[in-house]
């Protein structure tokens, strides 16, 4: 066997509450996007959830922290990046978590029977977190014509990653996904008559830019009305430190949803 | 004959610079929602636009007060509604507007020939402006059981409203239309293959409430990504006086793509 040589970081999250193993050069490194993603999941919450997609695993282990009766089960289809996951999980500065979280390596596209075996069984989570791999996706809706079929590809890659989500998540459960506001119509499309009662936040990197990425929150088979609530905007108008709500919530001090 | 007493009123609007002559009772009194509208029209435009829906005609005169080189077709079905058009343009405070208005009285929903003889030609126009009766839309994706057949019917009314604003305005024309939040997922699904380079402003009432409306402005048979833009508050997070610039956009003064 062959030995090959990955450095890795260990970074602090929630203001050293929690540490997370990374590559350094391989592999999606982790950062705000994960911590945002995970404070969609309302405070108080309990029972168990599904990080689809987890990577090393840091929007889970945000929810660990921030909920302590939350159970975590990590789906993520790379060894690689499980791996790292692993690493996380044993390293001493999060033992606490040990009891409350589960690791399953799997493809989040995965139908029927098979995701049944993978571990991922129907109607078995409370709540879905996902960050679905959206350079794939808007980079298939420029207008270049080329990547037309790649386009019909992507948009049944978000598709999939819903399915799987519905399939697993309880009836009155919930749903979180972070994405980029170019796939919009696509996540609407995947989600009608999947989840209802869907708010959407909307991530400014200032007051007087673009956003730059969608939180997308739903309920399982509900029908009620769509909401856009409160923007989240990270930083003042000038300099780079954060405004005091983006703060609070990337160190999990606070949900999307709290009062500010 | 009979005679039928209605109460009107005369509103001044952008700070004085015109006058909308409006129903007191009956009919839909126009606001700061029309006011929104209209400035979704980049600043210096030039050309024919259409106002579909136009009521008494608010959105219609905002874009004329603020655009002198902006040619505008009021097209309203009720002629009660109409009529105070009528009024509001031979109004004196009004008469540098008169040459360039025109009044259709048509469904908006008219197809094909009827349209054209209703006087909306294909590819007539370089922009137009919409503000759909949402009450009837949002009114039909509430959860009620019995409302499943209405709320068919009403995503074809926004579908009908948009194949219309589809046919009338040239390749490269503009569209700008409001709508409540819930109506979301209607208006980018009638949209789709029609107006691409979608721009989206949510407009809140305060940094800590939920968006109450959306405009969205298309680029007719553009292909680009869909965007969304900086959020339009209207109010500070205390008392009722309008920020800066949902003050200035109100009144005229800017539009909503002006940088602020």
């Amino acid at each position: 066997m062959g030995c090959i040589l990955v450095s890795e970081t260990r970074d602090m999250f929630h203001r050293g509450r929690f540490l997370l193993v990374q590559p350094i050069r391989r592999g999606h490194r982790s950062g705000m996007d994960a911590m945002i993603l995970a404070s969609c999941v309302p405070e108080g919450f309990s029972g168990r959830l599904a990080d689809l997609g987890s990577g090393a695993g840091a929007a889970g282990f945000a929810v660990l922290s921030r909920c302590p009766r939350a159970y975590v089960t990590l789906v993520e289809h790379s060894h690689f990046m499980l791996s790292f996951a692993k690493k996380t999980l044993s390293h001493p500065a999060n033992s606490r978590f040990f009891s409350r979280v589960g690791l399953v390596e799997a493809d989040v596209t995965l139908r029927g029977k098979a995701r049944n075996q993978a571990g991922l069984a129907d109607n078995s989570f409370d709540f879905v977190i996902m960050n679905p791999p959206f350079n794939d996706i808007t980079g298939c809706i420029t207008p270049d014509r080329e990547k037309a079929k790649a386009h019909f590809m992507c948009s049944g890659l978000m598709d999939a990653w819903l399915r799987t989500a519905t399939a697993i998540v309880r009836p009155g459960g919930g749903l979180g996904l972070i994405a980029r506001p170019a796939s919009l119509r696509e996540i609407l499309s995947a989600i009608e008559g999947r989840f209802g009662g869907i708010k959407i936040v909307y991530i400014y990197p200032r007051y007087s830019l673009a956003a730059i990425r969608i939180i997308l929150f739903g309920i399982r088979a509900s029908r009620a009305d769509l909401k856009v609530m409160p923007p989240l905007v990270l930083h003042e108008r000038k300099g780079s430190a954060f405004l005091p709500r983006a703060d609070a919530i990337n160190n999990g001090q606070l949900s999307l949803w709290d009062a500010y």
